[in-house]
């Protein structure tokens, strides 16, 4: 005999599907759903479903967008001769977050992964290398995450970039800050020492 | 200016609203949401809300069904005289997942809480009255929560049907199995204490 009913059993399954959302937790959340006054469920099934079909790309960036470009590329405000490189969308938010960045971003939508069959075709550099020759573009900041994957990105759009006189950077290695050095890997701290600076 | 575009940010107000999800969750499955095909998108918010529609309570025991009964009180090979009074819906997909109870339920929907303004009469205790006396039920097995109001709700209910001739019981209290003595809290202990058997 099954112990919970159909319904509640599906919206257990779905969303179990979604990351950080264990069989137990879902169980717990599709009570509390079918809890819920239908109108407030209704708004919830809304809110995802007319979320996702209203947001896509932006034809400039790649940021995740309603219009045809994305709020901060169409911010005349934003500087034009920055252009921070990120893997994801949500990237592209860490980074507002600081609200110290005020130039462009380009978002790949991946990383290198020949294992997984990511080759640069997969990702947005062919785009990034128009943009390079359209734009006013002075220089290339590779904000790609400090993993295995993101590094050789990084490395690999800087050899294709450098030729072409555009100033290449890429963040910064460290112990991040109000951290302990205690808890900090070895090979972050390898890096924090290698790019010490005077004070 | 936003960080976010305005679909991602209601996904995450929506999500948010769930238990158990706070705003940095909420963000990143609403990221995570958007990024996901738009058919798979469109399956979860159809299980939420068809869901939600589908459910409501068994006219019998106030269970979770989608039919007139739910399936246990629709199962004829269930014991007619055992019941056992429960407060969620979810409490009997607890006792159910032991396979061990051949009994039926009564869901309350809900404990005695005069400092929320739930009395009596805001929870089926009436509705409990009534199956008692259209129903060969013989036993009443309390297994409202360990908690001040559970155990207000069994002693109130137990005042109540103890002079209809009906054998009241209540689930022991105690130490759970798998557990260690060192993290059991003085009233469980002692709880444990009173209800030891011979072996």
């Amino acid at each position: 005999m099954n112990q919970q009913s159909a319904p509640i059993q599906r919206i257990a399954l779905q969303l179990s599907r979604l990351p950080g959302i264990g069989q137990k937790s879902a169980m717990r959340l599709a009570y509390h759903i079918v809890s819920l006054p239908e109108e407030q469920v209704h708004d919830l099934a809304l809110a995802l479903w007319e979320g996702r079909k209203a947001i896509h790309f932006c034809a400039r960036c790649g940021n995740y967008t309603e219009d045809e470009l994305c709020s901060i590329c169409a911010d005349p405000e934003r500087r034009a001769d920055q252009l921070c490189v990120v893997r994801d969308p949500k990237d592209v938010a860490a980074l507002e977050r600081m609200r110290d960045y005020r130039g462009l971003y380009h978002v790949l939508g991946g990383t290198l992964s020949p294992m997984n069959g990511v080759g640069p075709d997969q990702i947005r550099i062919r785009e990034l290398l128009s943009r390079l020759s359209s734009e006013p573009i002075q220089e290339v900041i590779l904000a790609t995450n400090p993993d295995i994957e993101g590094e050789a990105t990084a490395a690999y759009i800087a050899r294709l970039i450098k030729p072409l006189g555009v100033r290449v950077t890429r963040i910064a290695h460290g112990v991040p800050v109000g951290s302990d050095l205690e808890y900090a890997d070895e090979v972050t701290l390898a890096k924090a020492l290698e790019g010490r600076r005077e004070v």
